[in-house]
């Protein structure tokens, strides 16, 4: 099993993923006795928070994945425990059209937040375990790695898990917009302490 | 991050929007009461559009397709921004299976018909971003690529939004029909003005 | 644009297209009012004709697919009417999940299976479309190919529109079993004259 | 056609498979006339079992792509039978999504649990024909293998099926609890005895 593989397994459901995001728009929920005119605009201006939530996935599920391609760029063998972490963390790729769907039925509804929240925060965690796992010892990367860009990864993959959490907290007390703080992400992201020079 | 993991992601999210817009004629819409047959009839026939929508939002997606190798086959580094033009680029790919449905189930209506013309016309300007972008002071591609080239890709690149305004313009007026002008774009493209030379 | 990235995209809708066919399956339409234990074995028992569409549009995408790759192993360039011979292709290709729901929901229907067959008669001809073109004057292929490789080629992808034609005559007739004709492609694919022999 | 085809189709059914998983648990099965907190909890904490269920597929989905790999690893060359052994394999691995939809809406239902029990048991039985055919008199695999390893594959592809005869017994007299026995599956596979040492 070379790292190539599990790859290839990760870029089909990252992509899959991703699309099926759309499916959640395609579930109108509109009074029947309306005209198509007023079914319509019900439709479209009365669900806007889920086209924000649709954005807001697919920019998550895209940071994921480019954090993914990041790690494995270094990472030049996989074992059978390195192996798994990846498994289970596509699992709760897998999820996120699911938990994207609860947020935007119950746009008000704390525990539909805390449900989604909890999904990317375990994303995160195990993000941060796949980096720290094959990087302890050397383990998986190459003995010549600088140690500086180690530490670097470590940094930029514990951002997430941190700014879930306060989501988190946000989410028990203002769930309709906690998920706003998830823009941090991808702004502090930017920022160069977290990110590898292309060389 | 190399232009091969993007790529192969396109690759995914490209082929399972296409493939998710025949969910969108998997929907029958039929009233109870009536025998199997002429349900059936009702569904084949009273949806010829639904057929027609298929077919342009496929071939509209290949040629969104084609335009993004063709784009890659000159382009030879990434960049953050290249990165985050593409993926941008990419929700809007996975967003026209839904424009497509709204266009399907609201053929009279001039709001759906401008959300599915505002959706391409996002994808095709990302288009013309992502070349202009690549191409300035050869700032992605190869020091040799011919300025012609160049030229020409942002020719080509430009047809789409501009077919498009055209389409936005008919929608308010004949909605129904407005998409027929898409049908232009893959004539305007076969042009040899528009095309690459294969070497 | 080389033919790899055309088979890129095609084992992306092939496989997604294959998938999809398990959402027919996926449909119960179960009155209400009965026990689980009934509406269970109403929705098992009483769709043994879907699982069978499930397995005969599978094996048949499969026999596609596997024609298609070994066509590809000999055409070594592409140029724009290929290309766009294979899109049509890949567009009949996905909407093969639509035409098995079609036979699944209308078992009896004469329309339902015609539908069906088109669609298959449709994706055959491309087939014996694409080997036409590709090998006319040695279009796309290598000079050195062998003549008789070629004929086998045609004679094996013209099995499939033959057989299909009889399926459409029989479902004017026996509309229910029809389908069973289709049983014969693998068949006589199977016999020593349409194949290539593995070198 | 190669291996590196047939794993390329692979790949994607089985990445697409593991993903519609997730439909399973987006379709809500709440009485109307709930508040939508009440039906929120419902739908999250009255299907805990469900995701148990997705759990459980997306893992042994993702051990089936593991020992495929495992095989395609050693397995060199292809030929028609072989061929048509993956085709089978995947149409039962896109059976999956279905299978457990039917276990998630009928948890109490034996018929359910052995239809999906059947699944896995074809599913796992076809891998070990792949490798006994493979292998027979060194059929498609590299002649210097050794034995041993041959023997290793056996063994370990047998404990698919040996747990699954065993979770269908359970599955006449408990239901409800009979796919934990699957939970032995990916223990078993951890003991040395199953696994081929990395070279």
């Amino acid at each position: 099993m070379t790292t190539h593989r599990i790859e290839n397994l990760a870029d089909g459901i990252f992509s899959i993923a991703m699309t099926l995001l759309v499916l959640n728009l395609a579930l109108p929920e509109v009074e029947t006795g309306l005209t198509l005119t007023t079914e319509l605009h019900t439709l479209l201006f009365g669900q806007t928070h889920k086209f924000f939530n649709y954005a807001l996935s697919f920019i998550l599920l895209a940071i994921f994945w480019i954090i993914q391609h990041q790690q494995f760029h270094f990472i030049k063998r996989t074992d059978h425990t390195h192996l798994w972490i990846n498994i289970f963390s596509l699992m709760f790729v897998a999820l996120v059209p699911f938990s994207t769907s609860l947020t935007g039925d119950y746009p008000n509804e704390t525990v539909a937040k805390l449900f989604f929240d909890l999904n990317l925060f375990i994303l995160g965690t195990l993000n941060v375990l796949n980096w720290t796992y094959a990087t302890k010892d050397y383990r998986l990367v190459d003995r010549g790695l600088d140690p500086r860009r180690i530490a670097m990864g470590n940094r930029r993959d514990a951002v997430i898990p941190a700014t879930i959490l306060l989501a988190m907290v946000l989410s028990l007390i203002i769930p309709k917009w906690s998920s706003c703080v998830y823009l941090l992400i991808p702004i502090m992201l930017a920022h160069p302490w977290f990110r590898h020079k292309k060389t």
